[in-house]
């Protein structure tokens, strides 16, 4: 699943650590957990009128207000939704920037007509990302000599607040850190509160799912803690969290996630050394239970805690001491962590680090998830061209409905892992397109449908694109960009390299077809997926660009795979699998595993292979263009599918279903006519033989 | 033609500008320009005590002598090799450090070995550069409190003294330095000067060479300089002086560049804007003429008077002026820049960026010089050939000498590029080996020759490798090497890419073929080469590795596409051509041009055009493992080679040559027997065809 525009990618890759820039959510992830009815236009004023007010009682000069929570987390909980709720505008980016004279909202191309449709032009200005001058440029050009800026400092993370507030500095301008979120308190003025922030139950997850103890990952945090000479490790996000103490949540949409912090300390010896930050401090006692079955004693706090708790426990550290923060944590924490007379080691994230490679239980529940997943699309992709054949008014929003249906019949689903993206002829060409709940595409039997979904089940996450055209009758340049898209899957999925190498140099495979015809798409091509955790995870991506926090690839690592082609107006092409990372030697189930001679010096050679299993339309494929290798890939795939998936619908009976995946997985060929003309030689012998014959 | 380590490649990528780490010249460059027979393990001792001594004098604890001379040029003057005088250690890589009581020698895993015995064990340590303390480290742990490092500022970029200044001050220690070169004042000392710095007549390059006049490149650079607000710019890379003056010289072996230095100032109307320093700053009137015939008035100026000049004249400059100097001047450049009240701007040269991208004169000369070179080549190559089969013995150095005398022979030859790598059997397998003058190896009929070589040509300046088996039969291993080495060289020169992609995006198409079976090379694919200029051009590279000074490919720049495989003790395999950049549209002379139907919306489609015209020895390809495109893309390439280089040699009447062209020319197919492997169906129209004939 994707959404970013390359802009974003180029821009963003090569300064650092990447959570979310690069892989956003469908255009108004958001816009189903917003109330956003009452925002219309009509009451923007009153907003930004209580929000004037605040900052007047505050003097400060500038307010920012940014697309964050206090995590940096790549979804926003409604209670953080403070620039939709301020501007109006919905979806993935923006940030805004109020004075008592201007209002500002900078947001990147993919919005600029949706700001048009839902803010009030009149109040508000769009500063479109990449020409107009940027926050810290404007800032600096027009706040007036020793006036104040300010932001909620848990919602810019260090890493942002140092060069603003150098450059503002050396305009004489002071960014302030005010602890109280200014717009919470505009919304209260006018008796429109924010949300309560979510806190819902916790979900214990037992190591048959994620076949590691809690405790035996605490364990291996402790000691990289002491090697690093540190006193404490700060976990802010909150997938490493979630991680880290095998609990699941659902305070954020999608992500299987809840609002926390984890302070690790290195006294193992007490039990109070592993501090959650988290609701009231009160854990129900099946989560305690959970816990202590686990082998982990951890001492619970009030969620809101962790500021006091950070200051005085860096206060009572000795001199020089350290303390380890995450480069993704706020600004907030930082102060916090600082506050004493102390050092701050801060790096990527150690979770991360770990979390990304998946342990064999984990990798199980993966293949599992996906063939549950698979079942699940197969029915619902056959429903949607069932339909459509027979003439019914079926819609975007019915397709994603259906999925959901079918996805939450399997064993141990939790829903989808992201907002269905299903686009259908020209909305197809719409990279962040979401359907809309009202007044969705009714689709057509002569559109291409890109269907973008994915699941989470406790046993692993899964993300899958498909794209077929209704009544499998492509134009010609559908059929053409359809398989140069496959070509590039193709040609990432079959890829051997030297462990280690990092994902951006393996991303042109995916784009050389579409390249050689002068085609592109404006996005990237592989990212992490979490183990039923969010369904991108760093910090090892596919990406057109360099990331200084690359760990490079290793075995068992999970990327998606998804190369698209856009037609802007006409249609979308996309095709993405989810693969694991796997050592490619002789014995090992890889298209290149007989002719490997050597593994790189040592180094070892991987490959991918593909845990996806829904067929892709053949019939939209131009086989001309496919070599021997990338057919003899596509009929092992289809092979696969067909005997992993046509099993489960026949043992449930479901007959139609298996007799479409059966026509499906059909293998294909090139016929003899196409081979005559590759070969001048081959031409003369089937001539000969044709002459033979009659 | 190429030399680097995969090591140097991965670790000085990432960090900024590049210049000559990357690609380095073969081991001992300097090897037969810097009289070694004095420098015996004999009289390491007399030289090292006389460094002491000299350091004892300056009160200095440290001395440092890097590989470097004051323009941080890749190939070094004799005069400037004190780094091989003072440890007696030969090549292209290597540091001293020089105390009271240590002498260490850094250097990488190229040189351990030659360092065991060129070097005098009993006083040099050699430090093994990746696994013992960097120089950095060691003189932090090991100097005094208050101690005083030295450094000669000329040989050190300010990029290199920055850090280096800062580690050492946190550790109380100094980095002082001293304008004069302790080494060459220790050589003098003992009675063994350095050879004078070398300041050879210069060579006036008319504009049917260069295609544009220096008057015209001088106010390019005058627009640039008043454009960013700058009073001067200041160059100091050999070959942006050399290029925008449309001058060369003869001071460096293979690089037809001349010591000076150039300050460009911002007052047009003053004949004085242009300084040019150089040998006692009196030009000879064919040169002075030349300039003022390209419509340029200069002063000139000595060489040395460059530092003085540069102090007073920022001295002289209003407050907050700006000096624009390049980010590859060294430390000393800097400081004479930096000593009145001025700003300094620093920046990848501007020079660089304009002449990497080659105008059309410049274009069809390096197309006429590879014509040239190719007529010398096919020449040698057949050369060796025959002497090889008739039992002649010939060695690796007579490879060498007859290249370059058949270069000689051709129109405005100006010598080699760079040293030849012959290397026959196993010493193809070392990457920079370069045959020693004495007791080469003798080429056998069983050997693999790998022979990389180039020309200086008045028109441009080549470099080209092929290998070839001298009966042209390979091993097994041999054969399936060579033809993934050949598959990567045509990948990468097949390849269409959107305009301004960074050659680093493109690089691992060179490589997936060998990576297919888990093999690898240990350098850089791709370098830009110089017009009559540095063989090795920066600053646009196709490396594995970023660089951040990249601009991105564009038109009618010119690369190297060199892709290889090295089987250590054994053989080395490389095919190395140049390629020119051009626009693929339908009309274009490129493998792709008809299918092309976008061009990136409007970025442009580029792609590659091979000019070096050299048969690769199609004997030893697995025509099996190439597929239509490779089969069709060398087809066509043989031929291009043939109806080029063919009438030539005719028309010399070197017939015995001509035929040995036409014969590797020869088009290359698959036969019946492959085809059928390839298809099922194919397989019964054979059988059927034979069943019919019998």
């Amino acid at each position: 699943m994707l959404g970013l525009t390359y802009f974003l990618v180029t821009i963003s890759l090569v300064y650092g650590q990447i959570r979310h820039f690069n892989w956003a959510e469908p255009d108004g992830a958001t816009y189903d957990v917003v109330d956003t009815t009452r925002n219309t236009i009509g009451n923007s004023l009153e907003r930004l009128t209580s929000m004037r007010q605040v900052l007047a009682d505050y003097k400060v000069d500038a307010y920012i207000v940014p697309t964050s929570d206090a995590h940096d987390s790549q979804y926003l909980s409604p209670a953080d939704a403070r620039r939709e709720w301020l501007s109006g505008l919905s979806g993935s980016s923006g940030t805004l920037v109020v004075t008592a004279n201007e209002a500002l909202l900078w947001t990147d191309a993919r919005y600029f007509t949706q700001f048009e449709m839902q803010v009030d032009t009149s109040l508000w200005t769009l500063m479109r990302q990449g020409t107009d001058p940027s926050i810290q440029n404007w800032l600096t050009s027009n706040m007036a000599l020793d006036s104040v800026v300010a932001v909620d400092p848990t919602t810019y993370t260090r890493n942002a607040w140092i060069p603003l507030e150098t450059a503002l500095k050396a305009s004489n301008v002071t960014l302030e850190a005010i602890s109280e979120n200014l717009v919470d308190i505009a919304r209260t003025n006018i008796g429109d509160p924010p949300p309560p922030r979510p806190n819902n139950d916790l979900i214990a997850l037992t190591v048959d799912f994620t076949g590691r103890r809690s405790s035996d990952k605490i364990a291996e945090l402790l000691s990289q803690i002491r090697s690093a000479g540190a006193s404490a490790l700060v976990l802010t996000a909150l997938d490493d969290i979630a991680y880290t103490l095998n609990l699941r949540g659902s305070d954020i949409p999608y992500n299987p996630v809840f609002f926390s912090y984890l302070i690790i300390k290195d006294n193992v010896s007490s039990p109070e050394n592993v501090i959650l930050f988290w609701g009231n401090g009160v854990l129900h006692s099946n989560i305690s239970d959970h816990l202590q079955s686990e082998g982990l004693q951890i001492q619970t706090r009030d969620y809101s805690d962790i500021f006091n708790y950070l200051s005085q426990y860096s206060n009572s550290l000795p001199i020089d001491s350290t303390i380890w923060l995450t480069n993704d944590a706020s600004h907030a924490i930082f102060l916090a962590a600082e506050s004493g007379n102390v050092n701050i080691r801060s790096t990527l994230s150690p979770v991360a680090l770990i979390k990304c490679v998946k342990n064999d239980v984990e990798l199980q529940g993966f293949r599992n998830a996906h063939i549950k997943d698979g079942v699940a699309l197969v029915r619902g992709l056959r429903w949607v061209e069932e339909q459509v054949a027979a003439g019914a008014n079926i819609t975007e929003i019915d397709v994603s409905d259906k999925l959901e249906e079918f996805r939450r019949m399997e064993v141990d689903s939790h829903g989808p892992s992201f907002a269905t993206i299903a686009g259908a002829g020209k909305n197809g060409a719409v990279i962040h397109y979401k359907p809309p709940l009202e007044g969705s595409r009714v689709i057509g039997r002569n559109d291409m449908l890109l269907v973008d979904s994915g699941g989470q089940y406790k046993d692993g996450t899964t993300d899958i694109t498909r794209t077929r055209h209704m009544s499998a009758s492509p134009t010609d340049a559908q059929r053409m960009t359809f398989t140069r898209v496959m070509k590039g899957q193709i040609s990432l999925a079959t890829v051997v390299f030297p462990r280690g190498t990092v994902g951006h140099t393996l991303e042109s495979f995916a784009r050389r077809s579409l390249w050689e015809v002068g085609l592109n798409y404006g996005h990237g091509t592989g990212h992490g997926l979490g183990h039923f955790l969010n369904v991108h995870e760093g910090p090892s991506w596919i990406l057109s660009g360099p990331s200084s926090t690359d760990p490079g690839i290793v075995e068992k690592m999970i990327f998606s795979n998804e190369p698209g082609y856009y037609e802007v107006e006409e249609y979308g092409i996309r095709h993405e699998d989810v693969v694991e990372v796997i050592a490619v030697t002789k014995d090992a189930d890889h298209i290149h595993a007989e002719s490997i001679v050597g593994d790189f010096g040592g180094a070892g050679a991987l490959g991918f292979h593909t845990i996806s299993l829904v067929p892709h339309q053949t019939a939209c494929l131009d086989v001309k263009l496919l070599d021997d290798l990338e057919i003899k890939y596509l009929n092992d795939y289809h092979a696969r599918v067909l005997a992993t998936i046509g099993p489960i619908l026949k043992e449930r009976n479901l007959t139609e279903d298996f007799e479409w995946l059966e026509r499906e997985c059909a293998p294909i060929s090139r016929d003899a006519a196409i081979l005559v003309k590759t070969s001048p030689l081959l031409m003369v012998v089937s001539v000969a033989t044709l002459w033979l014959r009659t």
